[in-house]
C-alpha cells in the first residue's frame, strides 16, 4: 500500500518524482523518500511526514538528475519515522531500494545476515531485503539483475521493489509479487510506478508488469525476464485514465468531489447495461460465465472493508431477487479457515482496486478448490481483475479520496444488475419487479441529485455533532450492510469509533452504551421494517440517545419521535441503500472537515491494501 | 424482558413478591412497581429505579395481603419512570395489569380508545391494553376472563400479562403469547412468575403455560383454559433449580461467580457424553436426528448477541471438523431477509434462555420451510427447547449476571462435542484429532482454573485501564468471534464502546483510531495463524496503540512488542475459544467493578430479550 515512482530518461528526475509521489499519496503518506543519481553517485533523501514535508527539507538543493526513484511510505514494520522511510540501502551504501508489501521472513534473514556482520539502520523489513541483494552479490558474484532473481527465490511474502545501484548508473530494476507495478513508456523514456496515477500526464502506454517477472530498465531499453531468465515480450496496453479524472476539478476535496460525482459515476456503471426500453440487462464482461452463475448453488461474496459492505448488501439482492444461497466471507477469514468449495461454487471477489491483497490470495484458494470465479473491480487490468475467470468493470472512474463513496455506490449498482438479470433468468422475479427496479436504478441518478442539494443541511446536523466521541449506525435488512458502511466512513476520517449494528442486536448488549451523550443514527426508509425499526428508535429515546434518523421523504411519525430527521426519496427497498448511504457519507465528509483531518489522507489508512 | 410475579394463598403476599421480584432483577430493571389487594381494594405503588428504590418508597407502610402482583420494567415503550412502570390501571381503577412484551398495534388501539374518551396516564402499550380490557367488558358484558381471551385475539405482539380486579379480589387472571410464563402449584397457593427463580424456594412443582392459553387462579383452584374456551389437563412438572443455583454463593457479583463456575459448568456440559475410553460421543437430545445432521446440505446457526459469537465459533468448528457449509445468522435478520432455506437445511438455534423472541420467530420461519431445526438452549423446558425438534442442552445451571459468560462457554463445549461427533460419523476427523481433541475437552476445566488463578494480574490491568474511553478486541480465526464476545462484555458491563474486528480488517478502516489512546487488545495465541497476528500487531505498535495481547504460555516473541500480556495454557486451536475468552470476561468484569458500574444488572440490558 506504499506508493513507488521511478524515472530514467530525458526529462529532470526530482520534479517528475516528486509530483508522481504526491499522487499516489492517497496509497500511504507517513513518510516518503528519494534517490537520484548525481555525477554517478546515489543521493538520498528521506523524512517522516507528507511529501510536502519531504519537499520542504530538500528545499533548494541543486538536485539535478536523470534517473531517480521515490516512495511514499505507510508503516508496517516499524513506526513512521527518518530512518525508517524508503530508500533503504545496501550496507556499502551502494544499492537503493524502495518496496510496497510485507517480507514475511525477515526476521530469520535478519538474523542470519547479522550473523555475517550486517548493521542495519532501521526496523523495517525492506532494509534487509536490500542487504540480502548485497550479500548474495558478494556471495555469488552473480550480476545485480541475477542476485536480485536468487533473493526473491527465497522471500515469502508481497512485495514490488525497484533497485538503483551506484554500480549501474543509467540502470533501474524491478521485481513484484503480488504487488502492482506499471511501466509507462514514453520517447527514450521510463516510468516505474505502484498505478498509472504518476505516469498518465507522460504516457498512455503500459506495461504491466507480472507476478515474479524482473524489469531492467536502461536508457533507451526495457527487457522483462521470467523467473528462469528466458525473455518476456512486451505487451503494451493503452491507459484509459485521464488527467482530469485524478484532479480535485474545483472541490476541496477528492472525497466530496467523488460523493457530488455519484449521480454521474452510477450512471457511468449502468451504462449500455440496460437494453431496449428495459426489456434485458447485458453484463459483457460476464457472457459465457452466465450459466454458471445461474447453475450456482451456492454464491460466495469476498472482500474487505467497504467491499466487503457492497458484498453483504448483494446478499439481500441474490437471496431475495433470483432465490440462492449466499454467503459473504472477510477475505482474510476466508482463505485462513479451510473454506468448504465446491466445483458448483461461484465465488464473486469485490475490490475497488482490484489488488487488494487478503482478496487476490483468497481467489487463488477458491480456484484451487474447483470454483467459478467472477470479479466486481474498478480499476481496469488489475490483478484481480485478471486473476478471474470473469467479471464486471464498475466504470466508476478513478477513485482517489481514501475513503470509499463512488466505489461503494457503483459496487452495489454492478451487483444489482446482476442480481436481477440471474433473478429474470431463474424465473425468481416477477416482470413487474424486474421493471420496477430498472426504473428504480435509473431514476437514481436524479435522486442522488436530489440528495446531494440536501448537503446544507446534512452539514448543519455534522456540525452539531462535531465533537461526539462515539456514534452508533443502525439499520435492518438491506440497511444493515448500510449501518456498516456509515459507521465506516465516520471512523476513517473523523477518527470517531463509530460502529454499526443490526438494529434488533442493540437489546442484546450495545445498548448498554446508550445515554444523552450517544448519538446513534437509525436508517429508518419506509420499507418491510419499518414498524420493527421504530420500535428500535423507541428504545433508545427511552434511554435519551440522541438520534438522528434517515427517512423516506414526508414521514410524519419518526420526526415526532428523533432529534433529527434526514429525508431521501423513496425507491425500491432493495436497491435503496443506493440512497440511504449518500447522506451518511456526506455526513461523516463534514464532521471530519469541522474537526479539521486531512479527509483525503486519513492517519494510518492506505487506498488500496496490497499488504495481508 | 421484564420480570413477573404473582401470588395468591395463605402467606404474606408483599414480602414474597419483593423477594420474587428481587430475583427476577436480572430480566429488567429500569421501574418496579406491585399491586396489593387490601380489604378487597386494590393498593397500588411504582417507582423508578431498583426494586429496592420501590422498597425505600413504600417504607414501613402496612401492605398486609394474601394476593398481590409485582414487576421490575426494562423499558420498551416511553422512558424510565413513575408513571410508565407497572402495574397500570383501567380508567375506573378497578384492573391492575402487569405485562412482559410489545403489543405491536398498541398505537392504533390508543387512537380508537381516546377517542372513546380514554385518557392514558402513562406512554406504555400495557396501559393501553388494560383500558382495552375495561372497554370490552363494558361493550359486551362478558366475564373478565372472555374479555382477556377476546382482547388477546386482537392485539399483535408478544405478552404475558397478570392481571387483577377490584371486583374478583380472590383471583389472578395470566395469558402469554411468546413470552414465558410459569405457575408453581405450592400447597392452597399459587405463585407465578415470568421463570422459575421467585418460586422454587416455595415449590418445585410448576405449570409452563403454553401460548394462547389462559389462566385462572382463585383460591384453591386453577384452571387453565384454551383459546376456544375448552379445559386443559393440568401438565405438572418438576423444576429441577437449586436455590443455592440463584444465590450468590460468597462471590459480590453472580457474574463473578459465574465466571468461576466455568471450570464445573464446561465439565457438567460435557458429562456423561463422552463415552468408554474417548471412543464416542453420546449426545442423547439428537437421538434420532443425527442422521439429518450428518446429511445436511447446510447447517445455519441462528442466535443473538453472544449466543451469536458461540454460532460464529461453531462456524469453524463444523467446516474444519465435519467439512459441511455452514452459515451463521442473526436471529432478527435471518427472520425479515426472506432466507432461502431448503428441507436438507439443518437449523440450530443457540439460546441461553431458550426464551429470546427474535430466534423463537425465525425457528418458526424455518420450521415452515420445512427444515429441520436443533436446539442449543440452557435453560430445560424453555419455549425454543420446546419449539425445536431436537436439540442438547448445556446444563450450565442458571445464568443470572445479565452479562454471559458460563452460558457462552458451555454453547461453545456442547456445539464442539456436536462438530466432533459429526466430523466422526462423517469420516473427515481423522483418528488423531478426533482423540486429541476429546482429551483437549477434558483438560479445560483444568486448564481454565489455571487462568483463573492469574486473576490478580489481570484485575491489574484492568486498573491501568479503567478510565480507557474505547477499545477495540482483535482475532483471527476462531479467535475471531471471541474478540467480538469480549468486546460486548466489556460494552454490557463497563459502558466503554468497545469493538471487535477480525485482525486483519483493521488496515480497510479501523486501524484510523488508532493513536497512543486506543487501547488494542489481541487474541495471539500459537496457532496456525500466529505469524499473520504478529504482524498485525506491529501495524497497531506502528501506530502507537496500547496493546495486551492474550498469549500462549511461553511465548517469548509478543512479550517483546507488546504493552501487556496474559498467558493461557496452550490447548487444540479448535477449542482454544473456551481458553482465550476467559481473561477477556475477567478483564471487563474488573474494569466494571473499577469503574463503580453494576456488574449484574447494568443499565438498559435485560438478560433474556423477549421482545423482538
Amino acid at each position: 500500500m506504499c506508493g513507488i515512482v521511478g524515472y530514467l530518461g530525458r526529462r529532470e528526475a526530482y520534479p517528475l518524482i516528486m509530483k508522481g509521489l504526491k499522487r499516489l499519496e492517497y496509497r500511504g503518506y507517513d513518510s516518503a523518500g528519494i534517490a537520484v543519481f548525481q555525477q554517478n553517485k546515489l543521493n538520498v533523501f528521506k523524512k517522516k511526514g507528507k511529501v510536502a514535508d519531504l519537499e520542504q527539507a530538500i528545499g533548494a538543493k541543486d538536485l539535478n538528475a536523470q534517473a531517480g526513484i521515490g516512495h511514499t511510505r505507510w508503516a508496517t514494520h516499524g513506526e513512521p519515522n527518518d530512518a525508517n522511510a524508503h530508500p533503504h540501502l545496501s550496507g556499502d551504501k551502494k544499492l537503493a531500494i524502495i518496496h510496497n508489501g510485507i517480507i514475511e521472513n525477515y526476521a530469520a534473514l535478519k538474523k542470519r545476515l547479522e550473523s555475517k556482520g550486517h548493521r542495519f539502520l532501521s526496523e523495517t523489513d525492506s532494509e534487509v531485503l536490500v542487504h540480502f541483494i548485497e550479500d548474495i552479490r558478494q556471495e555469488t558474484g552473480e550480476t545485480l539483475e541475477d542476485a536480485v532473481r536468487i533473493a526473491l527465490r527465497e522471500v515469502v511474502g508481497a512485495y514490488a521493489i525497484v533497485l538503483m545501484s551506484e554500480d549501474h548508473p543509467g540502470r533501474l530494476i524491478a521485481a513484484r509479487k503480488g504487488s502492482p507495478l506499471v511501466i509507462g513508456i514514453g520517447k527514450d523514456e521510463y516510468f516505474l510506478a505502484s498505478d498509472a496515477t504518476p505516469i498518465v500526464e507522460y504516457t498512455k502506454d503500459v506495461i504491466y508488469l507480472n507476478d515474479l517477472e524482473i524489469a531492467v530498465v536502461t536508457a533507451g531499453e526495457l527487457r522483462i525476464t521470467a523467473p528462469d531468465k528466458t525473455e518476456k515480450p512486451l505487451f503494451i496496453q493503452k491507459v484509459e485514465l485521464e488527467l482530469e479524472a485524478i484532479e480535485k476539478g474545483g472541490y476541496p476535496h477528492f472525497m466530496l468531489k467523488e460523493i457530488f460525482g455519484q449521480p454521474k459515476s452510477i450512471a457511468d456503471s449502468m451504462r449500455g447495461r440496460i437494453h431496449a426500453g428495459n426489456e434485458s440487462i447485458q453484463l459483457g464482461g460476464l457472457t459465457g460465465y452466465f450459466d454458471r452463475l445461474a447453475d450456482a448453488s451456492r454464491i460466495i461474496f469476498i472482500g474487505c472493508g467497504t467491499s466487503w459492505h457492497a458484498g453483504l448488501v448483494a446478499e439481500y439482492l441474490f437471496e431475495e431477487l433470483a432465490r440462492v444461497n449466499v454467503e459473504v466471507e472477510y477475505a482474510s477469514e476466508f482463505r485462513y479457515r479451510n473454506p468448504v468449495i465446491h466445483p458448483g461454487d461461484v465465488v464473486i471477489a469485490i475490490s475497488q482496486s482490484g489488488e487488494t491483497a487478503d482478496t487476490l490470495a483468497a481467489i487463488e484458494l477458491a480456484k484451487e478448490n474447483g470454483a467459478t470465479i467472477l470479479g466486481v473491480c474498478n480499476a481496469v487490468g488489475s490483478s484481480i481483475a485478471r486473476a478471474t475467470h470473469a467479471g464486471a468493470y464498475l466504470h466508476a472512474g478513478p477513485e482517489i479520496g481514501v475513503a470509499s463513496t463512488k466505489a461503494f455506490t457503483s459496487q452495489v449498482t454492478v451487483l444489482a444488475l446482476m442480481a436481477i438479470a440471474l433473478g429474470r433468468r431463474k424465473g425468481t422475479l416477477p416482470d413487474h419487479t424486474f421493471r420496477e427496479l430498472l426504473n428504480g436504478l435509473q431514476s437514481l441518478p436524479g435522486q442522488i441529485e436530489q440528495v446531494l442539494r440536501n448537503s446544507d443541511r446534512i452539514k448543519e446536523i455534522g456540525y452539531i455533532f462535531t465533537y461526539a466521541r462515539n456514534f452508533i449506525y443502525l439499520g435492518r435488512g438491506v440497511h444493515f450492510p448500510v449501518a456498516l458502511e456509515g459507521a465506516l466512513k465516520l471512523k476513517e476520517i473523523s477518527y470517531i469509533h463509530a460502529e454499526g449494528y443490526p438494529a434488533a442486536e442493540m437489546k442484546h448488549g450495545p445498548i448498554a452504551l446508550i445515554d444523552e451523550d450517544m448519538p446513534v443514527i437509525f436508517i429508518a426508509t419506509r420499507d418491510s421494517s419499518y414498524e420493527k425499526i421504530v420500535s428500535n428508535i423507541q428504545e433508545v429515546k427511552a434511554r435519551k440517545g440522541r438520534v438522528i434518523a434517515i427517512v423516506t421523504e414526508g414521514d410524519q411519525l419518526i420526526k415526532t419521535l428523533v432529534d433529527f430527521t434526514i429525508e431521501i426519496p423513496w425507491t425500491h427497498e432493495m436497491i435503496s441503500p443506493l440512497l440511504s448511504v449518500v447522506p451518511l457519507q456526506l455526513l461523516s465528509y463534514y464532521i471530519a472537515v469541522m474537526r479539521g483531518r486531512n479527509v483525503d489522507q486519513p492517519r494510518n489508512l492506505a487506498k488500496s491494501v496490497t499488504v495481508e
